[in-house]
């Protein structure tokens, strides 16, 4: 299957007018992986016409550092985006996302305060920002997006839902490496030795998953145990272990009913995030 | 013609589904006018389907006693609707538009910052929050905003395109009374003597426009003409006058080439605002 990369809104606009409806999207940051792949395969069963978006968004980056760093992969996204079955790539300049004067964010309250928000000020901004021109210049009807960023997913029904954007927000699985660490465009810039040490977030989760399972319901009991498996990891240096109410995100005492673990750790420069849903 | 009310997102969804496109926009606050007629009208020539809405937007109204005094007028303000050609009248209630939970806000920067923005704060972000949404939920190929509100048309161009919002922004022209005084949902707050006054604010903006024509390139002198026009009438307390660049609204020294002259004028508690593009 051929597909087609367009740079510009106006090229973008008019691929778009003559594409078959349902339009599903998939916006990334790029460096590619299977996780996004999933999207667009998913993506792909669902639509008439499938856009992946590429975009190392400056905004959102709240360490310019990690802006710099980021992986750039064009060539071999272009490719995976093909496989995937995406008829459209987006690849846009900065100045095609926010032309010279532009001025306007998005902004969402409370479940932009804690956990990602509070390790990264600024972050949830530039998401939202980014995401509403993205579905503003798509217009489409479906966008997938990982659990892996359960966050960022909450944070973006939020919006979509309160400015009424017609778009469907679809959740879709965090994808996994056979030891069990969240595929992430971030894990190549790992040293072997991190890379060894990573899958520990994913243990440290099924660890507090287990004593869920057989009965446990302190959440600070959860907490410690993942702050336990964590700190037998001489690499890992953990930023934030939670246990919180899915919906709003905030710190949870007792487990009564669903809930979230999710953790942010770093390894060096380096800084990975996972989660777990109970039940 | 037959207008059709509704009141949910619901309603409203269902009514726009088979509506024939182009859909055109007017969105109000009710106590409906013969400016906003005009642009009903001109919606109406330009489209296939036209719809009001009419929303006294809370989260607008940086003083609580000016929302609580907003007119309302419902009945009489759906009758102007249908004898100026609207389809649909939109007449939410508040958690209609902000449902339980609803946390998202859109906020412009630098044009929001002076006149009506340092004088009102909060009061664009409320807009720009509420168009939004309206926007959203529209979805209409074109919405209809009178030049009275000259710095809220630059804010709400500036959010659609930097939010590639797919509605086009149409800016029609101030519709006064007899005796100059620009029409607005507040000028029936005004006592008899107030209203009598009233008018010194066109007044004011003729007799710079009369010096600008006559060759004044000086913007601290046409500003000063206007001070000097409001000074004479006892019952004005002017907020503001301006003489700025007519995209940024920065104030100018000299008028090179277009310029907006504005201000806000408090007759008691109703305050007024009136502007004149130049040339």
């Amino acid at each position: 299957m051929a597909v087609r990369v367009v740079r510009t809104r106006a090229e973008l606009r008019a691929a778009l007018a003559g594409a078959p409806r349902p339009l599903g999207l998939v916006t990334t940051l790029g460096a590619l992986h299977e996780g996004h792949a999933s999207l667009i395969e998913r993506a792909r069963t669902e639509n008439a016409t499938v856009l992946v978006t590429i975009f190392v968004n400056p905004t959102q980056f709240n360490e310019p550092a990690d802006y710099e760093r980021y992986p750039r992969t064009e060539v071999v996204d272009v490719e995976l985006c093909a496989r995937s079955g995406a008829d459209l790539v987006f690849i846009p300049t900065v100045d095609q996302i926010y032309p010279a004067g532009s001025d306007t964010v998005v902004r969402v309250g409370a479940l932009t305060e804690p956990l990602e928000g509070a390790a990264r000020p600024g972050h949830f901004e530039g998401v939202t920002t980014v995401v509403a021109i993205l579905f503003g210049l798509a217009g489409a009807d479906r966008a997938y997006f990982g659990q892996k960023d359960a966050q960022q997913l909450l944070v973006i029904r939020r919006m979509t839902e309160d400015l009424a954007i017609g778009t469907d927000v679809v959740a879709c699985p965090t994808l996994r490496e056979a030891d069990g660490l969240a595929m992430s465009s971030r894990n190549v810039l790992l040293t072997p030795q991190q890379r060894a040490a990573a899958p520990v977030l994913r243990r440290a989760l099924s660890a507090a998953r287990s004593q869920y399972d057989a009965g446990e319901r302190d959440a600070e009991i959860l907490r410690a145990t993942m702050r336990m498996t964590l700190a037998a990891e001489s690499l890992a240096a953990p930023e934030y272990v939670s246990c919180a109410d899915p919906a709003t995100l905030a710190e949870l005492d007792r487990v009564n009913g669903p809930a979230l673990l999710s953790m942010a750790v770093r390894f060096g420069a380096v800084r990975l995030i996972d989660n777990e849903p109970l039940p």
